[in-house]
């Protein structure tokens, strides 16, 4: 498997970001990709709030797990999708701000398997606070055309 | 703090659910309250899917944190609110079905902290398959009259 | 890759689990072994206590861990080892007791991934008190001749 | 509650870490404490190795658990301990090293609850490789006097 270039790197990454519609629906924008890093960022929304009025803990978990994922992606070799098998969020404090940001790096980059770690910050009148965080397991599994790389077949 | 009765968690349980604008947004219905064990379930819908075609994990993990909650909330005493502060979610298969079920029960319930359990199901056909499981710990807050129990200031 | 008699599971279990140092360290005998489901227990002693002289969280931990590797390895094919990948572990109860008790199934099997649950109980008089629970993720390596499946290179 | 000194912390650290036989049974030693920051080392032996001749997982789980413990206790007010109530180990490589070090941070200190952070690295011939990673949760406890605070009776 070849070593995959920094500019494909970054279409490979925006282009399933650009299919995730649930990433749409948060208005959530892919502000920076490296190889092995990421960040997300989305703006609040009355739509995503909990009964307090703070965004729902499952759209950060959602950001927070899609951080992580395309971290892993960005330093797979050709050929591979990933997916997440399972994760672990501390919610920290409530997700009240103008915008939320996660940022994910790569913690391992196995053959098989990725450990990502991912922050996730609630941004009020420009300050930064954390909320959030999460520890996730990624799998990298074989690209199948016309094919559909689902956990329940793949892993 | 006094007892709750059989009721009373029922009625408390609901009310809170109703709250909940995500569940909504999921068309999720609070199928069984018992002490200590919750159901919910939610249909398919074409929104809430990722970019294969299966629903979104956030919207299984979502609804397995919800079944958590309430169901730490069926074993609180009066007086006290319930928050999620930590949990893990095993994503096993594909959540590919008509409907979904997560069913939650409640492992021990300390003064603090709660730690619940939770699997979701995906039925297709009448017949449900073991898609993701939750292992979650829920703390206690006391409810603060005209107040809100967000977790900065309160855990 | 072939089906593994009952006996055989058995038999491979029992080997692993006898090259085990640290399960010998802690006294700790595999009482069940079933396809999918294991049991371990272990006495109290007085080498294994913390700072308040409950056995140590590591020992429990230990032993969660090795019930759930042996219950992926019991419906594991011919030909293939396991490793823990990650777990997460909610510690509910001083580990205060005549014995230990842990008891693991499989949530699923899949290709490459298992997930397992696990949970600890202390025994005193008779009477079993949950203790802790694990959630794990064990991946299947195959086994190779002369070699060493370690973490480093296999996943 | 007061404010604890920088040299309060470290003694208080110092103190509790002496008491951890399990510590000494690995002949750890804490190389760092500062506030909300601690290093735990300790060589490699023959006694803790596993079946393939790596340090067994619950050593570095049990280091990784006592270093993000000690991270949240020296920045916790006077008058309290800490325990840990639950954590997720990512093992990603097998604990292979001449000696082996945890470093962990606090990633929020709440009124009750705090999370932490811990990484572990296996030392060869100067060379520090990461190996596994934790994420704890870790609940506060008033000090009972002549007491015991057990996990039990206390969160």
């Amino acid at each position: 498997m070849n070593e995959v270039s920094l500019s494909d790197v970054e279409n490979r990454v925006r282009e399933s970001f650009a299919r995730q519609g649930f990433m749409r629906l948060l208005g959530a924008e892919l502000s920076l990709i490296e190889r092995g890093r990421t960040e997300i960022k989305f703006p609040f929304s009355a739509t995503l709030t909990q009964q307090h009025g703070f965004v729902h803990a499952a759209a950060i978990t959602a950001v927070l797990d899609s951080a992580c994922g395309y971290a892993a992606l960005s330093v797979a070799p050709e050929g591979v999708d990933v997916l997440s098998t399972e994760f672990k969020v501390n919610l920290m404090s409530p997700a009240a701000g103008e915008k939320f940001i996660a940022r994910a790096h790569v913690k391992r980059a196995g053959r098989t398997l990725s450990v990502c770690s991912a922050d996730a910050f609630a941004v009020s009148g420009g300050v930064e606070k954390l909320i959030a965080t999460m520890l996730a397991t990624i799998i990298r599994l074989p690209i199948v055309e016309g094919g559909d790389n689902g956990r329940a077949t793949e892993n």
